[in-house]
């Protein structure tokens, strides 16, 4: 009997907390980030090296698995777990941001989302339903409702309507997932925009649902980070403090550093593997573009005191020669090195938050990202 | 004070032979394979999953090299083995091949090869003395002599003016070696195209010269397998018994299997990095195209048996989702597969070697690869 899905708040440290979630496939600490893997894989990384990084989670996309190798495919071969051989808790999403941001004559509507598949032109109906019957056939431990995403800047009347609709579409989600096993979790996604009292709406009507966990969509959309940052800061004391918050698509380390301060637990972004293949390493010191001439002959690892062997064995002359010359290998490299550094990051936010002091913690980290903006270049 | 070079023939069988060479970066065990990190990576692959592949040793092109990111700055970040991280052996070639296959505007002359860069156009010089400064300043163990190489099939005039010159150049690298330190080796190339006499004319001047390992050059560019084989089997003989014999970029498994028959010690190809980015896996059962139809609902590994966990331990199923999704990974993965394959190919040949059993092991080997010809799709 696997034991079933759980959240255990370990300690607060004004409005950041940290804690553990329980799933059948093993504890994911919170804070904690996770790597996303489109398509059943992390791009251009090794599984191995995604472990060795300290992830406990990784995310998926149903968007993309739906439509290949397909949700079906995925279920014969055993599951996610079992086809891309990750042992340890997956979350995956709804498909319907994606299906809204890749797909071509996507049509929203009550029954829930019409499009044309980006792979084949195939016509694919998305209803609260399916989403669900997709993710428990991917086998996923976190699923996500189906919501709409509204793109910031938006008129109010848009917002809400599809705050709404999401809501609704949530209900259904709930009532489709009363199949899935008992080790299974159904996250609500609270949306509404830039806008608090919207925001506030959703998370209540999703509250009386009674959700495993609670998703913060709709952000990290277009709108700047202080936006961002003031719709959390309002949001998340209208979610369940005893449940899991997770903040969709978000984001750069700062981002991480300020929402994590503002009570957020979960987090996910393509920004460790996007940036590491375009040359970008985050590190202690700031993010450093290593393809700049200036690293051609620095004999220098990217941080010697990184636990990282990416980071502390490989000099910045050979990353660089790697990215000059079209070697893949640079990529994998700087996106190994990426993943260490949020996983790194989050674990320090974990002991600061246990000790009282994360507010210091993520003043020294920006502190040090502050005073190397004079000696190293940046992004 | 470092080992010199040296090699150690530990038993023959027939022809075939097993050895062990001494650099100061540690032995090689012949036959040998060498990956080929033609710009100092092994293309896709971590350094770590070459070493854990059991290779011995690498190739590193000395053309590419000397362009970007030149052999000075290499020089001056510690050298090739500290410069891409790789503490064991590794050899260069001269260039000269690479000069005359992907340089535009090449002339070649007594003084050496005149060239313009395929990366910015500029005007090169490569003599045979820049050629070995070249690879000292880069540091390899093993460095080669600049030969001209001659497509075949060729006129015999021409092959023959090649392999003079290619005498004379070896010559003058021979010369300018002189300065290298002790544990560095440097070896000659047998030129000659497909005319035994020429072969043996090369052979015995090279000899004179007094090199620490001969390679047969100017094969593998053209001619069918029976012509290379042929070739082989008749310059082999002419090459002298207690130096390592190195036949240059070949190859397939089954070239490799029977050139060792006749003789040979060391190798080098990009086949197994090149396939496997291309979708195509050596296994024991022969080469597996992975990207076609009928792998995507199978739950095999390639090979249970195998002890890469590349080959053993993901599906067939998920390898071909990942060539279909356009996933480096899946290039990756199959890259580290071929090289496992092609080092444990070659650990069974030194085993064969030294019980006296070389023929039964190829026979079997082919065997393999053939009876599952009937049952599983190959290239």
């Amino acid at each position: 009997m696997p034991s079933p899905f759980s959240f255990r708040l370990n300690a607060t440290d004004g409005a950041a907390r940290c804690g553990e979630i329980a799933t059948a496939h093993g504890a994911v600490r919170t804070p904690a980030f996770m790597p996303v893997g489109t398509q059943a894989a992390i791009k251009g990384v090794h599984h191995d090296d995604v472990r060795a990084a300290g992830a406990d989670i990784v995310l998926a996309n149903t968007y993309h698995l739906m439509l290949r190798p397909s949700a079906e495919r995925v279920a014969v071969l055993g599951g996610l777990h079992a086809f891309m051989r990750w042992p340890l808790p997956i979350l995956t999403d709804s498909g319907g941001y994606q299906v809204m941001s890749l797909a071509s004559l996507c049509k929203v509507a009550e029954a829930g989302v019409i499009f044309r598949s980006h792979l084949d032109g195939a016509t694919v109906e998305l209803t609260p339903e399916r989403a669900i019957e997709v993710q428990l056939l991917l086998g996923s431990d976190i699923a996500m409702q189906l919501d709409e995403c509204v793109k910031l800047p938006a008129d109010k009347a848009d917002i809400e309507r599809a705050m709404r609709l999401s809501l609704r579409w949530a209900e259904r989600c709930k009532r489709a997932f009363e199949a899935a096993p008992a080790d299974r979790a159904l996250f609500g996604i609270v949306q509404g925009g830039d806008d608090p009292r919207l925001r506030e709406a959703s998370a209540r009507g999703l509250i009386d649902l009674c959700f495993d966990g609670y998703a913060i969509g709709g952000l990290a959309v277009g709108e700047t980070q202080d936006v961002m940052l003031k719709t959390v800061a309002e949001t998340a004391p209208a979610m369940p403090a005893e449940r899991p918050r997770y903040l969709m698509g978000v984001g750069t380390p700062a981002d991480i550093l300020k929402t994590i301060a503002r009570g957020l637990d979960m987090f996910d972004c393509v920004l460790p593997t996007r940036n590491g293949r375009h040359g970008l390493a985050f590190t202690r010191f700031g993010p450093i573009n290593i393809k700049n001439a200036q690293h051609a002959d620095d004999p220098r690892p990217l941080d010697p005191e990184s636990r990282c062997p990416a980071t502390r064995d490989f000099s910045r002359a050979y990353l660089h020669h790697l990215f000059k010359a079209g070697e893949a290998l640079g990529g994998t490299l700087l996106s190994i090195v990426n993943l260490f550094y949020y996983q790194d990051l989050m674990a320090g936010a974990r002991a600061a938050i246990a000790k009282g002091c994360f507010a210091d913690y993520a003043g020294q980290i920006e502190e040090q990202w502050q005073a190397k903006r004079d000696v190293t270049e940046q992004i």
